[in-house]
Formats: structure tokens, C-alpha cells, sequence
């Protein structure tokens, strides 16, 4: 019975991650019983980040700047770059504030069973980053999972001809564990016992 | 790191019932990852609702018209009449499709404890409606709480005068439990059930 505005806004949020149909449902109720102090906002903020939503061209990043935030960021040190396979993993690796340096995403990971290959990845991005100099040292951080790890390996050996110290985050990672659902802590420890890649 | 228009994204979604911090930030990456298939739809979506959000003249629903879909539906029985505390009780009858007539709603319940008197609710709008005529019977659905039910009695008080039935929903519902969050199954029965106010 609810109208067709209802009805496509429950199912606009229903499809966010964490949310359901019945949570939808309540969030809609909530945000049309306080339209001054939550609907408006809400509407304000999706508006200015669509308005300004970009892609960032250097690391892959999606932010409200082109560049994005983290590589106009005069105070992080250009010589280290970690590489990531998706930006959720950027954003939890930038939100622990542990990582001095600056990102890399590859917008996923090798996979024979879903078919991607080299250059489904920015990895071409990735060599001309490291290949235009002023990089020391690359750090692997791709999740402990098999894919995570072939790609790391993949990396590895498309990276080796360039005097670059290429490193992986340590282990001590749960197996089959993916960063963007863990702790600061472990992330600290992963970061700092970094280790060469054998 | 994240810039200040994704923050107050963040927060905007964070507020949301159902949704923390933490999901709200993966929220929002799902959004800017996904401009044209969640992005633009959520927005256009909030958009359309916060054009048309009303309050019920008749009813207190919030609805995208005035009056609200419920009170507007000729199919619905005009000479039964469900009062609710809230909204979202209205909208989880309304859901279970299980009462044909229609809805008043209180905006809140009686409360000694957080102040909230009689001229606080919309009672006086009740009463017109029931004074009006066509009403046969009055449904006090409010919750199984102390409230609720001081609630109900107060208002089985006020409109005793009038000819019209006054009924209540079964007992059976949980102890303290709140209409809003029972499975249809509970709500089919407290209405099946319902029986006059003694
Ligand atoms: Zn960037
Ligand atoms: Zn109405």
C-alpha cells in the first residue's frame, strides 16, 4: 500500500550492504518522520557526492577530487606505494592511519575461476607508476586468500626488473582473511613486519 | 582521509536505524562504485519522497500525498477504525494486509514517566472523527506495554459516549512487545481475536 516513491526509495536502500527489506523499511519511516534533521541531510550530502564523484585517474581511488585525497596529500611519502585489490581496502588501510605512503588499486584480483586475467587489473597503471621512478619500495598488500596471493606473485614478477624493494604484509593474517574486515591491530602488525617477497 | 562531502555522507547514512559507522562507510563505497545502479537511484528516489513527504490531514500517516494513501483507498471499510500509537504501527498492519478498515494515528502513547499528556497526542482529531459518524468500530491497537494499554483505557474512557464499538487486541501478544516488531503470523491472531473493551 505504501506509494511508488516509497516503495522505490525502500528498495534503493534495501540494496545497500547491511541493510534488508524490513531495516529498508524502517529507515525510510525514520528518515520521512524527520525530514529537517535526517532526510534533507541525507539528501544534501548524496547530492554532493555525486555531483563530485570521480575516479582517480593516478591510483584508482574513487573520492569527491581527481586527483583523489590521498594523492594530493603533499605529507605522504611518494617513495612507498602499497598496492591493494579493491578501494575498500584503500580506505581501510587509510582510515588506520598506519601506512605513510601512497595506494594502488588494481580493482581486483587474478582469478582462472571467474576469469580475470592481467589486464582486466590496472596493472598497466601499476608499471607505469613504478617505471617513472621516485618509487622504493612497493608493498603487496593483496588479502590472504589464494587469488590475493597469486596476484601478489604475478606483481612480483611483472615488478622484478625494477630497483624497487618489493614487500608483503606479514603473515599473521587469518587465512582466507580479507583487510577490509579487520582490526587496526592486526593491520598494525601485518604493516610493520613487513617482510621482502621471497 | 576521506573527504568532508563522503564524511557527511557517512554520517548522513550512519544515523540511520539498522546502520553504524562501520556499515554506513561500506554503504557508501557501494554507492560511489556503483554511481549509476545504486548512486543516482538512492538519490533520485530521496528526491521524489522529500517533494512529496506530507503528514495526513486526516489520519497522521506520513505519505508522499495528502490525504495519505490509506485514508484515499475507497476499498478500505470508512466504518472500522484502527487507532496505533505510530506510524510504523500503521505501516506493519498495513503490511500484514490483514485489516481492512482504517487507521488513526496517536503520534505516541501516554506517559507519566516522560511527560506526555493527552493534549500531546492526536486525540482530539480521534474524537472528531468518531464524532463525526460512520465509524461502527474502534480498534485500540496500541502496544502491550503499561503505556499502550493506560493508553487504550484512557481513550475507551473518551469515547464511551459515543455509539460506536470499542474493541482491543487480543491478549497473546508478547508481554512488552512492541506491534512493530511481530511476525504476521501474532498480528493475524491479536486481530482475529480482538474483543470489546471491558
Ligand atoms: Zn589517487
Ligand atoms: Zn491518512
Amino acid at each position: 500500500m505504501a506509494s511508488q516513491e516509497i516503495e522505490a526509495l525502500t528498495q534503493a536502500l534495501a540494496r545497500l550492504p547491511g541493510l534488508g527489506p524490513r531495516s529498508a523499511r524502517r529507515a525510510v519511516l525514520h528518515l520521512m518522520k524527520r525530514r529537517e534533521s535526517a532526510l534533507t541531510p541525507l539528501l544534501r550530502a548524496l547530492e554532493k557526492v555525486n555531483e563530485n564523484l570521480s575516479v582517480c585517474a593516478i591510483c584508482g581511488n574513487v573520492d569527491t577530487t581527481d586527483p583523489c585525497g590521498v594523492c594530493a596529500d603533499p605529507r605522504r611519502d611518494a617513495r612507498l606505494l602499497c598496492v591493494v585489490e579493491e578501494v575498500s581496502d584503500l580506505w581501510a588501510l587509510d582510515r588506520s592511519r598506519l601506512f605513510p605512503g601512497k595506494f594502488h588499486v588494481l580493482g581486483g584480483r587474478l582469478s582462472a575461476l571467474e576469469g580475470v586475467r592481467p589486464e582486466d587489473l590496472n596493472i598497466a597503471g601499476l608499471v607505469s607508476r613504478v617505471a617513472a621512478g621516485g618509487v622504493d619500495e612497493v608493498v603487496l598488500a593483496m588479502n590472504a586468500t589464494l587469488e590475493g596471493q597469486t596476484t601478489a606473485h604475478y606483481l612480483a614478477e611483472r615488478l622484478e626488473s625494477y630497483p624497487v624493494r618489493l614487500t608483503q604484509l606479514a603473515h599473521g593474517l587469518p587465512v582466507g582473511g580479507e583487510l577490509d574486515y579487520l582490526d587496526e591491530g592486526t593491520l598494525a602488525q601485518a604493516l610493520r613486519a613487513r617482510r621482502p617477497v621471497a
